[in-house]
């Protein structure tokens, strides 16, 4: 299984950066999209455990639209083989004080490349 | 892809709780060992970013190792194909507040199995 065959990396980047675009404009459509929908994914969030598709979903339309701005300092994408890969970005809000952190998990599958897992948390500032 | 074969599910549930027995008891070696050894393996922890598996060995060498007992109160393991899992697992520890939760990525490597990411955070009681 070989790790971060560039090819696959690229593809991966992308994802996380259009991932990265919804998320900080509310692109609903988007976001579903781009996780699984199965009632096996997991998204723990920094306020929620989520888990299956259908938690995630109504999570998604129920949390405030704005205030979702974020900068990403540190984004690291490592894949195995062609078909599975992490990705893990640390980010400041303006909004909130501490350290963002999120991690995904993602697997190439039929319908395509998905978030299976997810876990987004806020780390109180030193 | 097929997801949640019963025999790799069971075998990464029993993982997951040789990893949990080995938390609470501190036995370092076994941590090591269940973790990519690796610079690309990710550990996100409840007070920490750790990069590589050198930085997460010296965190595991520098944390006291007292206290460290909690309760799982959900676990959940979901399997793709014979060689990726992801598991979560939801906890509570006596000695802090919140709700824990625990998200790592399993790949079956040439090695075994190990832990390539994970993410734990403490969220505050709501």
């Amino acid at each position: 299984m070989e790790v971060n065959r560039p090819e696959v990396v690229a593809e991966v980047t992308a994802l996380a950066d259009a991932y990265e675009a919804a998320l900080t404009g509310n692109d609903i459509p988007v976001l579903d999209a781009l996780f699984w929908n199965d009632p096996h994914t997991v998204r723990l969030g920094a306020g929620e455990e989520l888990f299956g598709a259908d938690e995630i979903a109504a999570f998604r339309r129920s949390r405030p639209a704005a205030g979702l701005d974020r900068t990403r300092t540190r984004t690291e994408v490592t894949t195995f083989g062609t078909d599975l890969a992490v990705t893990t970005t640390v980010f400041v809000r303006d909004a909130v004080r501490g350290v963002g952190r999120q991690s995904q998990t993602w697997v190439r599958l039929p319908e395509g490349w998905r978030v299976v897992a997810a876990h987004v948390s806020q780390r109180p500032a030193g």
